[in-house]
């Protein structure tokens, strides 16, 4: 049976952290908010799903994915559950607590970059936070965007496995949304990744190996693979962009 | 052999979540960051272990959790990980990722209580970002703190297992933390939560129901619990408390 994935339906947003993993497995998915109304998709789906009260265990906020009888949420939490089953996580116990370890701190790297446009409140228009969003930005630009990269390669040379992937000597989840990382950042801040970027060419070196793989590359040519935008995580606001 | 918590020695923080797991459970364990130096100890211990380029999986922040040859950071994975161990998480695969839901749940929760009095950058203190603050915080008990509430709550409604824990029918981790919550937010928020709590009676059981476990409660009393203070998450400043 398919995996269903509940996402909003014009937005990369977290559920491209899972579009991503599903899509390199080549698994078999419905991605329910992009699919027709009259195939019982669409973002009201999304929300409907949220919102069911027959849900025993109801989820706070999508991305959620389904497979059969099991409902799990939170970027990190479904990948991990996915990873095993597709292919695309360590296998001992502790290498996994390791891909999800790495995945928390993307997760925590997000949220940043969210609040970098929305500092203040998600209750309020970027326009009405613009100000705070220029002070935040500026020192996300300048502290925490340099710690966050400066860690993940430090992972990567720590990796005995090899000096290419994050995790041993193939491709994990955690890959995928380093990837997913770098194409965001260049989009939201391209004259400030034009200068900080360099400094971690291990980085690049993932990103473009991850682009090159043949199901992700036949993905983001695909229509399946939604344009950044500013609606999503990574806004380009040339304000922002120092 | 003991667990190892690294963990900053002055804050009950990120920390604390898995100390109170911990001490619930009657594991023995070394909260090293709260040793003395002449034992291993220290503050400073904490920062060696985290910058120890020995480490082949650096982790990016504390807590930090060692058992043995294994290492696990981030507070959920911590408490994922502990959980089965030491018997506070429920038993099938799905169930355990149920509980991980929440716990990460808890944890954007506990990112968003923190960035109300740290809305522009951990770079700056407090009195440097006090205005941004107050907007913050404003809207962050208006809209946020009613919305995770009610979330909590509907998860306990939602319990097949009954209407006193999160899930199921006897304790798990996610509840020490609801616990840890409620706590935290009555230090932090007191006019505020006088008048939000009343709203959720299900939570207020929960805290007092964790609070009164023989365990727990030896723990609060002990030197072992650090007060709330104003470098943790929770912290008391009248302005912020509407």
């Amino acid at each position: 049976m398919a995996y269903q994935l509940y996402y909003w339906p014009t937005i990369q947003g977290r559920g491209e952290f899972v579009r991503l993993a599903l899509e390199e497995a080549g698994a078999e998915y419905l991605d329910i908010g992009r699919m027709p109304e009259d195939q019982g998709g669409g973002g009201a789906m999304v929300r409907a799903f949220l919102d069911d009260e027959a849900n025993a265990r109801p989820s706070y906020a999508p991305p959620i994915l389904k497979n059969g009888d099991v409902t799990i949420a939170h970027t990190a939490n479904i990948l991990m559950y996915l990873g095993g089953r597709i292919g695309l996580a360590p296998k001992d116990d502790a290498s996994r607590h390791w891909a999800h370890d790495l995945q928390l701190t993307v997760t925590d790297f997000v949220l940043e970059i969210h609040d970098s446009h929305h500092p203040i409140s998600n209750a309020l228009y970027y326009e009405d936070q613009k100000k705070e969003s220029k002070k935040r930005a500026g020192l996300f630009l300048e502290h925490r965007v340099p710690k966050y990269l400066a860690y993940f390669v430090d992972v990567i040379d720590c990796n005995a496995g090899g000096d290419t992937y994050l995790i041993g000597d193939t491709l994990t989840y955690p890959d995928l949304s380093m990837f997913q990382l770098i194409a965001g950042l260049r989009y939201a801040f391209p004259k400030a990744m034009a200068r900080i970027e360099p400094d971690y060419p291990e980085l690049t070196a993932l990103h473009d190996l991850v682009a090159a793989r043949p199901n992700i590359k036949a993905y983001l040519k695909s229509d399946r693979r939604i344009d950044f935008n500013e609606n999503g995580i990574f806004r380009r606001y040339p304000e922002l962009d120092k």
